[in-house]
């Protein structure tokens, strides 16, 4: 995991004490706008997954959203949101999880995933790995297998994967320092 | 705007009385969770704006964000986050909008969009069109234009569409009543 960094890097933008001092906050929007490196990025997304047979792609909100979605249709696979708390309307499963001041919680509608389907997750970002910890609860409650966990960029000073060990977790970019 | 129901109004699930009673939420995820009616919502999107030269897609936080990023990478065009405030990490402009409760506001990096350029704006759903009033006046004031309005579902009893009138409006589904 210590090669050079993607090209696809030079679109990041770094935006220093943000949300607050001391944090270097990855802007990926400056990616997102440009039309030849959004498609590089699904496409980078989508390789490392052919021949996965995935058939549904979970995302979490909200910019998990974004390249998820895509990243769903050039599998041939459907999408599926895990969403904060509240927001899904019909019978859903909920996780908590631990952030750095408090708890938040995931939800997935209970129909949206059937047992037994290969399932892929998808966010934006690997930091500590909690977040998509809990993703990867929902969808063993039901009872359906992560055959990948992808992200656009990991932090990976922040050693999230070793919190998903035992999954394949995927990036595209790479940061090894703060 | 009175012709039958789109077959793909077949995936949606109705859900009475949330988030409220009395209320009947469409519920995207049945649609988005099948790989070909994904494909299909995709499709009809695109299929509107062949040839309309769009640039940049500005798609609402945060359902807006799913097919919206699909609908830019099939279009040739770059994808703008419209977000909640306080997300976005560079400097950004505002627009306030009414909820039926107080306001919100939503908010664009001031170099998301560039002056001159052809914007088509999507978030999930029309309902009484405020808050996509409030995204093109976001555009507008990055001297940009907004080319088209695109919605997979509209609720045509609320009348948005008149709030959007001078834009060209599209939407995939049309529930007349609630």
């Amino acid at each position: 995991m210590s090669g050079p960094l993607h090209p696809l890097a030079a679109k990041i933008r770094s935006v220093p004490d943000f949300p607050k001092p001391g944090i270097i906050f990855r802007d990926i929007t400056t990616l997102l706008k440009d039309s030849a490196s959004l498609r590089s990025a699904v496409d980078a997304l989508a390789e490392h997954y052919t021949g996965a047979r995935v058939q549904k792609v979970a995302c979490v909100e909200s910019r998990g959203f974004i390249l998820g979605a895509a990243l769903a249709l050039r599998l041939n696979a459907g999408f599926v949101p895990l969403r904060k708390k509240g927001k899904l309307p019909a019978a859903a499963i909920r996780e908590e999880y631990s952030l750095e001041y408090g708890t938040d919680a995931m939800e997935v509608h209970s129909d949206a995933i059937a047992r037994g389907e290969r399932v892929l997750l998808h966010d934006d970002l690997l930091a500590t790995g909690g977040t998509m910890s809990a993703a990867t609860k929902l969808v063993d409650r039901l009872g359906a297998s992560v055959v990948g966990i992808s992200f656009l960029i990991e932090l990976s000073f922040l050693h999230g994967r070793e919190r998903l060990r035992g999954y394949d977790v995927f990036s595209v970019i790479q940061y090894e320092a703060e």
